[in-house]
């Protein structure tokens, strides 16, 4: 039972992922695979942060069609061993057994794996609602400034998926439940979602 | 508790607005608004329904911009006519009590009455396998038929909804939740869903 979650920024997939999988009595994995992968390479967290969800679209660009030579910058090397590396241990998470994963084309890697995949979205007044009331300590940002960074961080994420998956991030084509999350509360979905989840695998893998 | 279900052609929007009404204790408005129009209006059924799903878009695109003179054609009258009863009846319906309609509009017609909206898709493969199965007695189409005529009603289907609502058809950001068919028995996905309906309506109008 591999579940995987796509959303939009400032929907609640990731508290629906977390929700999910405590109420499935499953692991979830989210920012625990930057952390694994920090451990594992001995790397900084937040430079894989950086490298992993945001910059890679535009090492991979670079790189297609390119000579293979071009690859030898140190950046770029590592940068793509990065990808591979999370790649590499979003696969041993599925193996180890039933999990939830957010994001990080999980979708795409674990094809293979039969996942079913959610995408959790929401309108844009709501989102904006979420982020505000969940804005780290410290950030203030205008609502500009948020609608800005709610949509660079939609491109980046929609980006990286489409340079490895036949569907675009976000097209209902591929999900299998397209979650909207707006004017609800998350929590108080969790019970006809898990039931959903739950008849879905019975069906499609069981 | 008014729920609206668009489909694609073939993905069993039909059958699971059926299902969803049955287990939900509330009536299910498919063809029956059609045959509502034929009996008020003494019109053929055959003659409303090719107006009401089809011929509108083209009826209403030429009226548009043009000069009210135009709308004197007896057809054109005619057409009119039939999509605003089918209106006056969609907001009947939904004011006589809880219920589930199947296309027609209704998410776009009934959007002062907050209903919960639904979207029913599948693939390509999921969807032509329906339809043979589901085939009419008599009907043998090839394959290539088969597919021209799924793609040919998803257009009209989309054109009479974008001609009046805000979001196009078949875009998740219109429907509450997207539901994929694929690989799916629709009966074993009632019990989740109508949990989801139960509880969506419970915080969004309770």
């Amino acid at each position: 039972m591999i579940i995987t979650i796509s959303r939009e920024f400032g929907s609640g997939g990731r508290e629906l992922g977390k929700r999910l999988a405590e109420a499935l009595g499953i692991a979830c994995y989210d920012n625990e695979i930057i952390t694994m992968l920090a451990r594992d390479s001995g790397m900084d967290e937040e430079y894989i942060r950086g490298i992993s969800e945001k910059n890679i679209q535009s090492v991979y660009a670079t790189t297609i069609g390119r000579r293979l030579s071009m690859t030898s910058s140190p950046a770029l090397k590592q940068a793509i061993s990065v990808v591979s590396e999370q790649r590499r241990i979003i696969e041993l998470l599925a193996k180890q057994g039933d999990c939830v994963i957010v994001g990080r084309c999980a979708d795409e890697i674990l094809k293979d794996y039969h996942p079913m995949n959610l995408f959790v979205y929401a309108d844009q007044q709501a989102k904006l609602h979420r982020c505000i009331q969940r804005a780290p300590e410290g950030e203030h940002l205008s609502q500009a400034q948020l609608e800005r960074k709610m949509k660079q961080i939609d491109r980046e994420r929609a980006r990286l998926h489409d340079l490895f998956a036949e569907n675009s991030w976000g097209d209902k084509a591929g999900y299998h439940l397209c979650i909207n999350t707006t004017g609800v509360q998350i929590k108080d979905l969790i019970p006809a979602l898990t039931a959903y989840v739950r008849a879905w695998f019975s069906m499609c893998n069981g």
